[in-house]
């Protein structure tokens, strides 16, 4: 059993759901030389979530933008926490309820992530800039 | 320490929240001889869920699936990505924000849940089918 | 490799978000002695949440509180688990939304949190009492 921990930052994207996969799965390239075990996937921020969804079609990604900007509107008048921006407030609720972390599964020494799912970035800010993730990988060596 | 890796399969269930506790623990019987550690439970798909919540009255799970579909509604005029019916992107939507997995403590060799609490799979389409577990238990043996 | 599990309560909070960081790492003081790893934090309770958010602004969980009874309103008249009050089938709903539990990375042997994240007890009950919490840690030894 053998633990090993590497911080990488993704590169910064625009306001919406992004499917950043490739970009992680290159930053996790060997996975450590782990076999089977767990990888968690961490995000230093509070504006900004990891989720897992569909890989394939970019309007789910879309429609998880329109959808969310609707239950949590930018600029509602009941927000006290304004001093940042019409969008600081929703970013942290988003951020809260999709969450800052992905706890996945390493199988034969890959993600065993399913057919049809990918890593989703959720970036909440306008201008949010890069994002520091923290990747953790327990498990059995190869 | 030891890793144990289990696959297995949730038999099709309707659209709704479901009690899949003992349907788990099943699969898991004996913890793969853990007795203190970690068990990550993975859904390998886009459109179910899993959560933990209220083990006893099925009022709750039957308001679960009322309320968000009062939050997410079906075929929303503003949805694009609508080739699989009115219940594809809610089903996506939905399986975001409950999220994909749980990770569980495993203590004196069982699952650490509270009392009034058990796992749910929250099927988010119509005709989900089977969907598949990946689950992964980290510890030390018994 | 090592695995510890230590359990402890959160004392009784009001309804709301509660910055509970200092608590927690007060009671995860030497980290088991852990000095690379995860920690899972687990709330043994099905109407209160554990969350990440910003660490600083009050008026952060005021807003969260605010919005999310926007967004699932106390004792509305679809509910039918309504047995305990009209703060009892939210309480829940917010519970799974948000999540029951935390899985943070230790590294340097610290929770390797961001500048500005914190640790949210989401009291989802008026009345909710204690919350017990149960912490497995799993790395290398320092």
């Amino acid at each position: 059993m053998i633990v090993r921990q590497v911080r990488f930052t993704l590169r910064p994207r625009p306001r919406g759901f992004h499917l950043v996969t490739r970009e992680v799965t290159e930053r996790l390239a060997d996975l450590a030389g782990i076999r089977t075990g767990l990888c968690l996937l961490f995000l230093q921020h509070s504006s900004a979530s990891l989720a897992l969804n569909e890989n394939a079609d970019p309007t789910v990604r879309e429609d998880f933008e329109a959808h969310t900007r609707r239950l949590i509107p930018d600029g509602a008048p009941h927000y006290r926490h304004t001093l940042e921006g019409p969008d600081d407030l929703p970013a942290h609720l988003k951020a809260a309820l999709f969450g800052s972390s992905l706890t996945l599964p390493i199988a034969e020494g890959r993600l065993a992530l399913g057919t049809w799912q990918g890593i989703y970035l959720g970036e909440h800010r306008e201008h949010g800039g890069p994002r520091s993730v923290v990747a953790t990988l327990i498990g059995e060596e190869r």
